[in-house]
């Protein structure tokens, strides 16, 4: 297959730092778009996923699922996407399209899904590589729309750290009034903040710290519980119906549960392990109360989020950076000393 | 207020058998229903009461709260029902009738909801007595209508067995082809596979050993699952819509969430306390999976549910005792032996 060998930023080992090499992108198949890519965010997942904190990745590693860009080219068959249009790819690029998740536009739970990173290019025989690159080719099935309307810097975050607090947002039917929570203020729970609040809910913050106050209500939040006081938490008992948890570790999730209405869900879309300390049954049975794990979203509702964004005018809050400045982005983002996403301007990468 | 002395069974310590006492109960009040209790169920949380087990225990105490019998009396205002009719009262006999889950007809998640026994009575400033007794009188507003057309011995552990797996089933629409597990085969196991297979799923019981399969089928389980079985387990991975987990112990969840379809819950009813080991959120996630609890059911539901028995022709498999067997009954309930539930032949405390 006919391959262009473009500049990309990635890495060969876990502890090494990212740098600049040469990947190949295939040439367009009738179903692909090839994209000239313009911004990318950085997700917490791309750091884990170079350093191989979850055991799984192949090296190299090219990260990046949070991808803006122009159409530089469309296979024969490609019906949705035409040259200079403004497009986006997110965390997937392909699934199985037969199952019964992926007939249901939850191609986020195929079992065969294609991560757009750290996945198995059936094209090329290699791993996939991500946004962190000049350009990508991607089967248009899997390529979004971005409204024209909006900052395409700050879309970029929409596509992961966005649709994953969407999707849960729109399952548990969050809509005009509803009381929902969000635990933890980064990446996610920003977005989730902004998102619940252009639903129309009433939208409550808990955080450990203070000093985020201000902000979550700049962002939308109507209220903050500093979930560290007893007295705040005792008061805010039973009244959510949905809770967003995007804390990325381990943590109490009892006094969260706590505060659910009877049949609310806390939604854990941000920690993958066991829930230490133990989750206690008494308040989900004595409140019909449950507690659930979210992934990112399917394709057709993440265009869904995107026309949304465009309509209200929702973009994440960002800090650009130069792909050349990753490595520091990384260090700062582990210390959670950004507000609230860094999205790579990648025309500093092709110069 | 006026009162009748009437014979009861109960206990004054937690470490007492029962034994025969006599307890007042109230003249009706306007709105009030007197039942000649004929039959009671005998339920585990009945056992765990008289015991203190769980550490709230005010004595003396006269479990029972699977009861079905006659009204002998009504109040000048009673409207529902009149001397005669085969009436029914399960595990609540008040709650506060305004707030919003009394107003949604989830009585049992009312904060202020009163025990058949153990709550408290305002009538007579003591305890609730329940249903192991000559007779009860209850608010009719909580007084439940049984079908004429089955057996009303059988019909009785409905009112907490039946209503404990029917919500559940009715909350998560469970309807033809749903496929449903069922996690132990108790008192609630067995309601549960009857009352499912009923609604017309697929119903699937796991069971830790293979000499249930038998009974299991004759109850209406299309499959049993040997959960010791790693194959087996293997085999089932994402296919059930609903688990409904009756086990009264802490045992491990996560094999069970494996099973789970995308979108699935797996609902405790049957153990209050720390899930040990702890829950792993990547199945949750990785399938938008949830664990729930859920507590017996409002009055309205439970109506529907005696109805749907009377219409279904379903009852509990009972073995029938005396009320003196009682406590020889315990000890076999601790020991699972029966099948699948004691219910106590009320004419043997008369007598």
């Amino acid at each position: 297959m006919k391959t262009t060998s473009v500049k990309a930023y990635g890495t060969e080992a876990p502890e090494a730092d990212l740098k600049q090499f040469n990947i190949n992108r295939r040439e367009v198949t009738t179903s692909d778009v090839e994209i000239d890519i313009l911004w990318c965010g950085v997700c917490h997942s791309d750091l884990h996923f170079a350093r191989n904190d979850w055991g799984m990745t192949q090296y190299p590693v090219v990260p990046g699922h949070e991808i803006v860009g122009k159409v530089t080219k469309v296979g024969a068959g490609v019906s949705k996407y035409k040259l200079g249009d403004l497009v986006a790819v997110g965390c997937l690029v392909d699934s199985c399209r037969t199952c019964a998740n992926c007939k249901d536009d939850l191609e986020q739970y195929c079992g065969a899904w294609v991560g757009t990173y750290g996945g198995y290019d059936k094209h090329l025989d290699t791993n996939t590589h991500g946004g962190y690159s000049e350009t990508i080719v991607v089967d248009e099935a899997f390529v979004l729309s971005v409204p024209e309307n909006i900052d395409p810097a700050g879309i970029a975050p929409v596509l992961c750290a966005g649709i994953t607090t969407w999707s849960p947002l729109r399952h548990w039917k969050v809509e005009k009034d509803s009381k929902v929570a969000v635990v933890g203020l980064g990446g996610l729970g920003h977005m989730a903040i902004k998102l619940a609040a252009a639903l129309g809910a009433h939208v409550t913050l808990f955080s450990r710290s203070s000093n985020k106050v201000q902000d979550a209500k700049a962002l939308g939040a109507d209220k903050v519980i500093i979930s560290t006081d007893e007295a705040q938490m005792e008061q805010a008992m039973g009244q959510f119906d949905l809770i967003i948890d995007t804390v990325p570790y381990a943590h109490d999730l009892n006094p969260y549960v706590g505060t659910l209405n009877t049949n609310g869900t806390l939604v854990v879309v941000g920690y993958l392990g066991p829930l230490d300390p133990m989750l206690v049954t008494v308040p989900m049975i004595m409140g019909r109360k449950a507690v659930a794990g979210s992934l990112i979203g399917g394709i057709a509702e993440t265009q869904e989020l995107l026309d949304f964004c465009g309509k209200h005018n929702i973009t994440s809050d960002i800090e650009i950076i130069k792909m050349r400045d990753i490595n520091t982005a990384y260090e700062r983002m582990l210390k959670s000393d950004v507000k609230y996403r860094f999205v790579i301007d990648m025309k500093s990468l092709k110069s």
